[in-house]
């Protein structure tokens, strides 16, 4: 198998017509291409590393580079010296999973979902399909895990938040992250960095999960856990599995980090001495999951800070790479948050000394600003966070106004910081514009020039050789992820077409006598639309239907009945269980 | 001369390890390298296309490519196939030409003469160095003429406009276009074609010149002068040199062309017919121009549209370059404009279907938006110039009373507009984000990943084989571009250390008898600093000096004296002459 999957990806490689050729060549035509003749290798990596800048827009990396080239005189990100290309990142318009407006302007999930999985889905989908009864999509993580790789997830947000989720679990709605620290615990992952704690703990223990602590659970199946820098730093590269938790929430912003919170360079340092252990070869995923926070909030100070937190990982990521010979690295961002622009009000400026002039992020302050009453009180916070020293009666009013947003006077603080910086946002949510990819090794002929963000996937995939559709078969075989809907009295109900199709049902509208019929394997299951009776093959089948808002409802029993196999609702994962 | 050059450039783009390998190999990794040794063609071309997207962001590319996908139903942009990179492009801080802010967020001019001279500079300046006695950068235009190629600038811009200004003219300051007209019809330039036919007429005909009209010049040197769409096309292509001028100041935005006004697409199609009758090959740089413009304006339709006219534009170099063999095409822009966000206010969409339902620019009703006197003038003007029927009151009101920018009215109107489409602006100037780069044929090994923009200028020059420093050393043995005051009784004055040091003399400070000295060649002239007179060699030198603002100023007989040549001051142009 493992032969067979790599032939593929070593021709599709080799169609790009690409070859490693040896930079210090000759300065004669036919001379040279024999010397890279003699350097070219297999376009196949042992390992991956995909990094992902969490609303990391073309201008949150300008910014980082301009804030290195004019205040360290340093030139140039680590980035930089692998920019191949951009990708596009629109979602699927559809479901909305409650709580977002999916547009084609995407979320970290749906975004999440095209680079892991190589799937468009709508906003708040994490990777399963836009469907009514949503199949789940495989990751490269899972893909790997299947063919034996060691994996891993890092990320300075919740390790439960969309894009590390995307990688290694699925649901409907990326706020189920109870759902999916549960799914980790399945996933096989070996390493998982993050924050977060509140999803895995009960909420008797300060936690967020109604059913109980898993850390236990993680343990039994030989997961070392680690809260700070210290037990992290002591975890040997032989320690197998590790769930690092930094956090109860995500991890603090690089400026409110004390030392006992680990930068992404040193979770990312970590994960690779353990992952690449592994004698088949490791896939991971890093994510800079706070660039993408703090532009929401429009804190720039933060935004460049947490940018070159990410570089500074990426930059462990590529040593690594460099000295290892065989791995790929791939890095993008899920899409720009903000609507950043570097320079504003038709002013040709960016007043890059104030960048770091701010002690904490916004965030942190937040409570402070919130609880003011006063002029003075917002003048005294501003004034001890910043360099500004000469807030007006009037920025100070708007402070504590708020700025109309939930960021409230969080959001004010920034956009009077913002207005002194010379920044510019387009409100609190993402934007649609285009994303950078960069990339090292094999993967790079694979995913340069103007990309779609799903070709990240697809180049994930066949630079290691593993099998995504494969995979994708095996979760489709298992799980359904419908759309349902509680009862008064907590019955679960599926819609009867959207749910009966996609467990290979015939469902037929018979508008003569006003019946829904389902079919499968010669079994019949009619429902009247008039008095919500059902019948099997002709007998009262023992429960009723529902309509609500035109959908037609069905309990579990009734797809049991009619495939003659006993589905479960898993209701914390809020899917049908096949196998 | 010329094959000494093109070793140089084989051997550069060698280095960088690139080869043309034919894209059906087998899948077998030797022998896919042997048959790439059997293809392998000189990297040099014979012509060169630069195409410049003039405020052509990140954000204003993805938003072109929005609307062809999800309201044509086309995937891409022209530009698409052919991404290669990004550029940074800042500026140098320091003169402003009077007009502009200039830090180090770059205007055009400042951005042309990087990518059109590999030279960074200050705002305003074309394609002279930052300093108080500015040095002129050579082109790769002007060394392509050195080198007897044919050479074109085509723009929808007035072709007096910066970014073709900086391929062929010297100035310290953009504004002053009566000069870069002149200066066009010494430069040997082959095609213009753009719009700011005022620049070539006297003020008694309309136009904005005080000395001449200048047309007459132009049909002496053999340019057939054409100003509408039939002319244009009528023009054979074996014309040899063409001045066409489409409009007073610039071209008419796309959706304000009658059949009179030609796209860029048909004055791109027109000048490559013309250029590649030269033998010795040609350099054309082609301009979106008006991008800028509608970005400036937070005109977004218009925006979108002139992208794509631009886009278009693409498609007949790189369908002209496909079809030649022997032809690189390398494209990018100068800087983003209007901190354009494709989305806004926290909502993830994009409301594509309004991106063209404006019938005109915002600059074609902006007169009528300024004279309207009621809230209900301003609802029938923007009824029937949008899908707008149902404008609030308070909309129509901000729009009578603007936007409080120079844009007023027609910007007050561009941000309701704009609101409804979901599309965020930080103003109306320029913002600091990089800029795309897009590379066909062998150019592109120069010019592909995270590069600066004068990068561009570098490659350029070495894919012709054109020589840049030789040419620009030629253009600063003839000029000097100073600072300079006219005082009240007309007579023009030099700041003395800085163009004293620009023409070769040693330049110093006495303090003990507060006189400074210029020496040059065994001659020197004193100047003592409380009584303004000056001494050549001991004598009087029959001038004075001025003290201005702390600067010590001289006329220029004072350095004709001291290098004993007659130098001769370039009113129009404002430059020296020393040969």
């Amino acid at each position: 198998m493992r032969k067979r999957v790599n032939q593929v990806v070593l021709s599709s490689i080799l169609a790009l017509s690409v070859l490693p050729i040896n930079a210090a060549v000759a300065a004669d035509a036919v001379k040279t291409s024999e010397s890279a003749a003699t350097t070219v290798q297999a376009p196949a990596s042992k390992n991956l590393i995909v990094l992902i800048g969490d609303g990391m827009g073309p201008a949150q990396v300008s910014a980082g580079r301009n804030y290195l080239k004019y205040e360290k005189g340093i030139d140039h990100l680590n980035l930089d010296s692998i920019y191949v290309g951009q990708a596009t990142t629109y979602a699927d318009r559809g479901e909305d999973g409650g709580t977002i407006v999916s547009g084609v302007v995407t979320d970290s999930a749906s975004a999440g979902t095209a680079f892991a999985t190589g799937n468009k889905t709508y906003n708040a989908g994490i990777s399963v399909s836009n469907e009514d009864a949503s199949k789940p999509y495989a990751s490269v993580v899972e893909a790997a895990e299947k063919k034996g790789k060691a994996t891993g997830l890092v990320t300075t947000a919740r390790i439960t938040h969309a894009t590390p989720a995307v990688f290694a679990s699925h649901v409907r709605n990326r706020d189920n992250e109870n759902a999916i620290a549960s799914q980790y615990l399945e996933s096989g992952v070996d390493v998982l960095f993050g924050g977060g704690s509140d999803f895995f703990t009960s909420k008797e223990e300060k936690g967020k999960r109604t059913d109980k602590t898993i850390l236990g659970d993680f343990e039994a199946k030989g997961y070392k856990i680690v809260k700070d820098t210290n037990a992290l730093n002591s975890l040997s590269a032989t320690t197998g599995k590790a769930l690092g938790l930094f956090g109860k929430s995500h991890v603090n912003y690089t400026p409110d980090r004390t030392e006992d919170i680990p930068s992404l360079a040193q979770m990312t340092s970590k994960a690779i001495d353990i992952l690449s252990q592994d004698k088949n070869g490791f896939v991971m995923m890093i994510e800079g999951g706070r660039i993408d926070h703090a532009s929401h909030a429009n804190d720039f100070p933060s935004t460049v800070a947490e940018v070159l937190d990410f570089d500074a990982a990426v930059k462990v990521a590529l040593d690594f790479a460099k000295k290892d010979g065989n791995t790929s690295v791939v890095i993008t961002a899920d899409h720009e948050t903000g609507g950043l622009s570097l320079a504003r009000d038709n002013i040709y400026e960016m007043n890059m000394d104030l960048w770091d002039k701010q002690k904490n992020s916004s965030e942190f302050i937040a409570g402070k600003l919130k609880a003011a009453k006063t002029v003075d009180e917002v003048k005294a916070i501003v004034a001890a966070n910043t360099w500004i020293n000469d807030l007006t009666d009037e920025e100070a009013q708007y402070i504590m106004k708020g700025d109309g947003s939930s960021y409230a006077q969080e959001g004010a603080y920034n956009a009077v910081v913002s207005k002194r910086m010379l920044i510019g946002w387009s409100g609190h949510g993402h934007s649609g514009v285009d994303v950078g990819v960069w990339a090292y090794g094999p993967i790079k002929e694979l995913v340069k020039g103007q990309i779609d963000n799903t070709q990240i996937a697809k180049a994930s995939a066949q630079v290691v050789g593993v099998d995504l559709e494969g995979t994708t078969a095996e979760l489709q075989a298992k799980h359904v992820y419908p759309k349902f809907k509680v009862t008064r009295d907590n019955a679960v109900l599926f819609p009867a077409k959207a749910v009966g199709e996609s467990l290979g049902n015939k469902v037929v509208w018979n508008a003569q006598d006003r019946t829904v019929s389902l079919e499968n394997a010669g079994k019949k299951l009619v429902v009247s639309i008039d008095t919500l009776s059902v019948t099997l093959d002709g007998a009262d089948a023992g429960f009723k239907a529902q309509v609500d808002n035109g959908t037609l409802y069905l309990p579990l029993e009734a797809f049991s009945k009619l495939s003659g196999k006993a589905l479960t609702w898993d209701a914390l994962s809020e899917r049908i269980v096949k196998l």
